[in-house]
């Protein structure tokens, strides 16, 4: 078997409706004519919109306007636009979850914003450590631009953020006057438990940000995400988009495709992805053994894996590449890029024989890598 | 008939091949699930660099390396990954055309770069002016971050610069040790006259950044440009890509069609292009009579018109608009917005007889704004 690659969040190609979105696609271009010859706007697509406003509604019960949404390239841009209009240019701090997705940290960091990590546990950011944060800020006198957090099912840890800590982290930005960037990107690749509602579902603040991806819940490659933010706000993150719009063509034909089955194709995707999910983290606990601790995501694309203490993440990573299979290190997706004991392990594109094979070659790179060591 | 716009550069949708792009939609994402479940990494669809490296081969006689070239959504995004890699962050100058795309401009402004314009004439950025001005910023201890120029087809005024005047930019930025960045995404919109090259194909310098576009030689829906540098620069620009990249879906379906029909295609266009500029500038001669200025661009999409100088171009607008038809007023296109006595016709979208329309009832709108400011 070929180089198993469990380094990246990708989606599952096994469940791609690879014939029926071409057939979608011809359509769609049928009646683009005008699309294509003009320029997008600044809010994008307007089916897509709509669309993605029924998903917020189906499943948060809020009424989100879809003049309220931009669509964007990917949550990606969605993050940068939110930074941007929130950000003074100067000594600009973000509070976030401690360890995080490494697009983010990357960019917050190319952007030269300070990036405050608080610590999670099993169940996401850890509210008493938030309010030590901001309250030691507060005391230097610097306050926070904004929080981000991924509250269900966070990259890298698969956490989901209960509802309680949900409430107090809005008390909390509320009490010290900083606003929200939620970004639900995985919102929708659930596999069980009960999902608590998004942020912007419990606060009213006006300047809240909520950010979520098609990306996950389809594929990556038509790359749009949204955002949805109100006036005055909207006004001041539209006055960031400076791309001329968003991609026309990938929002008709997936706008096409998805209108008439969108929750169809999510659950479609989910019972393969929770299966893949079952097998990895099946396969892990054979072949990694009882010292490693491996999480069981409810929701989400990723496995985190706590390695022994004696086993450093980074050999272990290289043993493993040299035997056929990629890993992400931990230290990647930590704010302060600090190496802790941890790889994240993807199992939405790889098949469910490469998830076996590739638990297989970890359990054997972990033994080699203690023997190296030894 | 409606409203007429002439205020947009769009494309021509009777030239467009609806039915042969839908079909190369379809065949494209049939081919295409691996490609639409995997992230496209920095530089983008492979396929798209290779012909459009090809196309800026078969423009310009130079080899450019597809590894050395990123897709963008748009070239606004070139735009911006360029500047967000030459600039330092405080004190940023940037040098350009006076007159310039708006959508340059309103980035620059946006993002808190100093925007110092060159006058131009009938060819273009005036030469010199540029070495007083590189030498005044010079004298002041000001060194500008890069040069910005449309030099062929510039937006708004049409005017193409001279090879000599080529040299010579390329001449004053070397001595004054300051880099390029070419804007060509109209290059290939051409109706007659001889086509001096490219300022990449004239010059040596390591630092130059080449900037190109579909947009106009395409369709502006599909929201792809694209930008050439080489190392170290493009490691340099490529840090600065925070989009988990450019849109796969777009690309490869860009790339099924004028894979085997980019010339083709391109002719198609311009031939119909050409006879939308012929129409635009006899109606305007015709209906705005001898005491407007009127520009015969021999590429690109704009035709640019001195009002005289009783006129007030915004009050010529609202008439206009009043009358059903839009312009863009030529004071969105300066650097410092100063008011001068322009409009700017765009015609690549109105049909003929939407042209001759607009024509006249400019004419009418130029007799009302007269008579009503008497």
């Amino acid at each position: 078997m070929d180089a198993i690659g469990f380094a990246t969040g990708n989606t599952n190609p096994g469940t791609f409706p690879t014939e029926a979105f071409a057939e979608a696609a011809r359509r769609a271009v049928s009646d683009l004519t005008v699309g294509l010859n003009t320029y997008p706007g600044d809010l994008g697509h307007e089916g897509l919109r709509m669309l993605m406003a029924r998903r917020e509604f189906d499943r948060e019960g809020v009424a989100v306007d879809p003049g309220h949404m931009l669509v964007t390239n990917g949550s990606m841009q969605a993050i940068m636009l939110a930074t941007d209009a929130l950000r003074d240019g100067r000594d600009d701090i973000v509070v976030m979850e401690e360890y995080c997705y490494v697009g983010t940290i990357r960019a917050y960091r190319e952007s030269g914003i300070e990036m405050v990590g608080v610590p999670l546990d099993e169940r996401g950011m850890r509210m008493d450590a938030l309010a030590d944060t901001l309250n030691r800020l507060a005391d230097d006198g610097r306050k926070p631009r904004f929080i981000y957090t991924l509250a269900t099912y966070q990259n890298p840890t698969g956490a989901v953020l209960p509802t309680d800590r949900r409430l107090r982290m809005i008390e909390l930005a509320r009490e010290h006057d900083i606003p929200i960037v939620e970004d639900n990107c995985y919102g929708d690749v659930h596999y069980d438990g009960d999902k608590p509602p998004a942020l912007y579902a419990l606060d009213d603040d006006p300047r809240q940000i909520y950010l979520c991806s098609l990306s996950k819940i389809f594929a990556p490659g038509v790359r749009l995400g949204y955002l949805v933010a109100r006036p005055p706000m909207l006004e001041r993150i539209v006055a960031k988009r400076m791309d001329a719009g968003p991609n026309t063509l990938a929002s008709a034909v997936t706008h096409e495709y998805l209108r008439d089955r969108l929750w169809e194709h999510v659950e479609m995707a989910n019972v393969a992805l929770r299966a893949k999910r079952d097998a990895m983290v099946d396969g892990l606990r054979r072949h990694l053994g009882n010292e490693c601790a491996v999480t069981n995501p409810p929701g989400g694309l990723f496995v985190w894996v706590r390695l022994p203490d004696d086993v450093d993440p980074g050999a272990f990573r290289a043993v493993g590449n040299r035997n056929g299979v990629d890993v992400a290190h931990g230290s990647d997706f930590h704010v302060r890029g600090d190496a802790g004991p941890f790889i994240r392990l993807a199992f939405g594109f790889p098949g469910l024989d490469e998830i076996e094979e590739g638990c297989a070659r970890l359990g054997r790179s972990l033994r080699e890598t203690r023997d190296s060591a030894s």
